[in-house]
């Protein structure tokens, strides 16, 4: 069989998992497509009063429907499942459909309904298609791993803890292949489209959770984060995405790229519509299912989540730039409007947080040399294991057979500059006067929304040292693009010819009209690898944000 | 100048820092070279009664004197002084001698005594030549790194919170060349004893601690473990060592081999004479000095030391055994002491540690690899640096230039398996029912002494699957070798090859009468990487050996 035979089967074998009365006429989905700002408001007229209010719920809203039996389990994922459905059609979000699988475990759920309810118990999770799901597939976007179902010996642990919890899993969302990038296509399943803005990318690697979480196909799922793939999704969705620390939630059994590079580890971490949702469940993961009993990587400490909550007084440091890359006005006013916020709280602090730019040079240069240290041959032998060709975006990562790998001594030579600008990042936060010390960060994240195939035409340099800092950060949804507030930037003013490439896309976009309204966000670091303090900053300014607004 | 005048001129350099009144006679030489386990009594004869006792006295004792101004500063660190020195001239222990700079130090911590005393005020503490000391060199046992005297800025985090505490540098101590070896000899200072039986090796690599803390020269001394090498010393000196968990001691700045390399990474720890000494040398680098606010590896989590302690009823796991080495009668008699000991326990309870040959098989293998990843590259350009030639005991680390590095991708690889391998090991403690989930281990450590040269005639298989798994473990001396119940092994019984060689060697040892009387240990381990229950369970351990001897 030929690798696009591979691939129509696989695509058909998807979309036969999508019930008949589910399935969009063509003029409908054409309709859809058309319409590409209004996804959400025309999915409303396709679905039932019931299925809306419960996909515009929350997890814990909906979780007290069930604790007062007002809601089934049945009649959510029915909901979720029919949501997902639709938008995947238009989006083209979905690896896997496990609904006749969610609907029976629905009705066991409702069936056996115990005395005390699991703490996710009826609650759809959807999952990035690297966590391994019994008699699914975990494709990774590789042709090569396709129609190999994982067996029950092989799920991840997370999505064990999920299945404990009473969760209750129904589909796997798309990824670039290898996830090493931030669109999102595979050769097996092609492209997909932002939930919010069909003109534009869902970011990636967690692509697909992106768009099905903003089109309210699920309320929360779970992404991976190597170089921004929780966080830039989240930004160009508008959703919370929480990149831990490693070791929080467990990623063993979980598949991946580059497994055994220690160095800037992949974490896997929540993409949600609610803040509250999405620390409700890190609680549960971490104290709850303690995963460090299983997954030797885990550290056992404490996620706390008060929803009735006191907050000490914050120092907040504001980051308005690398000093290599400029971040566009959009990124400026929302940074503003934050330190404006915390300025005018008694007892907050604000302070200018701003590291030496030679230090953010050597953190992108570290994770540069990090992702291209195998030239490509682990990817390429992917690609190669089906005959399936490389896809354009993938191919800054593959330097062909002429360029060496690493050795050993180069990547531990690589580790110890990790090291050394690590702690050169740490000395810059020590030297700030005890009063001045700064709890959280809050800085620009994705710069620029981009269509897809333009990837490469903006940055990644406010995600990547995050990762090689491995700092928790918070993707918050701050603004939306106002073409009247956020106008063109000067080249003339670029720090370097990348910032140029990236204030011209900023330029090109603003210029037209498609763009307004698309989501802002910012990101909120910790540099004391505070999961928590994240979270709980990233409540009160969300909460201060939505009464300015 | 040639390396063997520049070996002569560190040489002299070390011997011209003792002062001409503490250098031994030929004669007075000579008779303590002979009476080769009896050193400790003869340095006795050798020193004041007032430094016998302060050398024979723990850090908390000589802090209840300093607090009760019964002694100075300076009493103390010129009786440790001096002892260091007389020991040093019989078994070669040191690398580095800074009397002058400690007389200085002591002196002013006496002219300006502050109303509270910092927790190590006027504690002499020596470190193993890894540590960064401002003047001096940082060798590692490479000619190559001589005369280069460290600056201020390249000092130690560790040493710095040492100097905070009012600790007093006086000495640092031999290793063997790169510290990938278990004996203790480089070009640059010879051969190191053992401290308490001359016709044995130290251990390694931190043997110049080992050796000057069993003589008396030093109470707490900071050596480093990347396959035994805190823990191998102790045992062969009936030494208090552990190996903590990585990130409870800070290795920032301190200098070693394979940095970069996090797949078994070297730490950083306490040997010494009295465990109380130790935990509490723990509890004020962790919880006083909070590493963790300047290194990035540094975990921000508790280490407790209570003197006056209950304790908890433990579920102790007796390792007899990994399948592949037989451990002599020697080990079993100490961990059949142990067994005892906590089935008389009310509430205590033991249970048999066994888990699978196969998994012994492989953290071994993951652990061989990791050390020869690079084929040796960087050990020899250690030892080109200088034109020195290469030591005997590190022949096997070194592959010469016909071997190939590990690709990035082959060292990835063996990344996975370790943490498959450590994933396997936490499966085999999770089988236990709860009431048997054990909170430590007790197993064999070292098996055999050996004679200065004859390294590779044991096994290292005990102390390397520690290291590999990141337990906490901690080596306490159980008894000593008693030839009546110690007897030959009978080699038609050997596992393997590997284990005949072994039991040949022992059955060698046990014919000749000097290795009467040499120490036996086992190491403490916790699965649960809890350093603080090691210790803990090791003070009641100790406790109850005391009161059955």
């Amino acid at each position: 069989m030929s690798w696009e035979e591979k691939v129509s089967e696989k695509r058909s074998q998807l979309r036969s998992k999508i019930p008949k009365e589910w399935l969009l006429e063509d003029e409908v989905l054409q309709f859809l497509k058309n319409e590409k700002k209004d996804l959400n408001k025309n999915l409303d007229s396709l679905c039932s009063k019931l299925e809306n209010e419960i996909t515009n719920s929350t997890i814990l809203k909906l979780r007290e429907k069930l604790l007062a039996q007002e809601l089934t389990c049945f009649q959510i994922i029915n909901a979720f499942c029919h949501r997902a459905a639709l938008c995947h059609q238009i989006v083209n979000c979905l690896t896997e459909i496990m609904f006749q699988e969610a609907f029976q475990a629905a009705r066991e759920l409702d069936a056996k309904r115990p005395a005390i309810l699991p703490p996710l118990y009826g609650i759809p999770i959807s999952l990035k298609d690297q966590c391994n799901v019994e008699g699914v597939d975990t494709t990774m976007g590789y042709l090569g791993r396709a129609f190999k179902p994982k067996t029950k010996g092989e799920e991840s642990l997370i999505v064990q803890h999920l299945r404990e919890q009473g969760a209750v899993l129904y589909v796997k969302t798309t990824v670039p292949s290898s996830m090493m990038a931030t669109d999102t296509a595979s050769n097996t399943f092609g492209i997909t489209l932002n939930g919010l803005n069909q003109n534009f990318s869902p970011g990636g690697s967690s692509g697909g959770e992106g768009a099905l979480i903003a089109c309210r196909g699920s309320l929360l799922g779970l992404g991976t984060d190597i170089g921004g793939s929780i966080r830039i999704p989240s930004s160009y969705h508008g959703l919370y995405g929480l990149k831990p620390t490693y070791g929080r939630v467990p990623y063993l059994r979980v598949d991946n790229s580059f497994q055994g590079r220690e160095l800037i580890p992949s974490v896997i971490g929540p993409l949600a519509r609610d803040l509250d949702d999405l620390r409700y469940f890190m609680s549960i993961i971490v104290n709850t299912c303690k995963p460090w009993i299983q997954d030797v990587n885990c550290v056992p400490y404490h996620f706390d989540f008060d929803r009735i909550e006191s907050h000490k007084d914050y120092v907040v440091g504001f980051w308005y730039g690398d000093g290599v890359i400029t971040p566009p006005p959009s990124d400026i006013r929302a940074l503003k409007m934050c330190e404006a916020i915390v300025k005018a709280t008694p007892g907050f602090k604000a302070v200018r947080w701003q590291p030496p730019t030679e230090l953010h040079k050597e953190l992108h240069d570290i994770a540069m040399k990090a992702d291209i240290a195998d030239a490509g041959v682990e990817i390429m032998s992917e690609f190669d294991a089906s005959g399936e060709p490389l896809i354009d975006i993938l191919k800054l990562m593959v330097l062909g057979e002429e360029t060496p790998t690493c050795t050993v001594n180069e990547w531990w030579t690589l580790n110890k500059k990790a090291y050394a600008a690590k702690t050169a990042y740490r000395e810059y936060y020590n030297k700030f006067a005890p009063e001045d010390k700064v709890d959280v960060i809050v800085g620009p994240i994705t710069l620029t929304p981009f269509r897809p195939g333009d990837m490469l035409k903006t940055t990644l340099r406010y995600v990547l040292l995050v990762n090689v800092l491995n700092f928790p950060s918070l993707n918050v949804p701050v603004t939306t693009i106002n073409r009247k507030l956020d106008t063109l930037m000067d080249t003339t003013k670029a720090l370097s010819s990348e910032d140029t490439m990236v204030m011209d896309y900023w330029n090109k976009l603003i210029e037209s009209d498609d763009v307004e309204g698309f989501p802002v966000s910012l990101q909120i670091m910790s540099p004391t690898y505070d999961d928590n303090i994240v979270c709980k900053f990233g409540s009160w300014l969300a909460s201060q944000l939505a009464k300015s607004s």
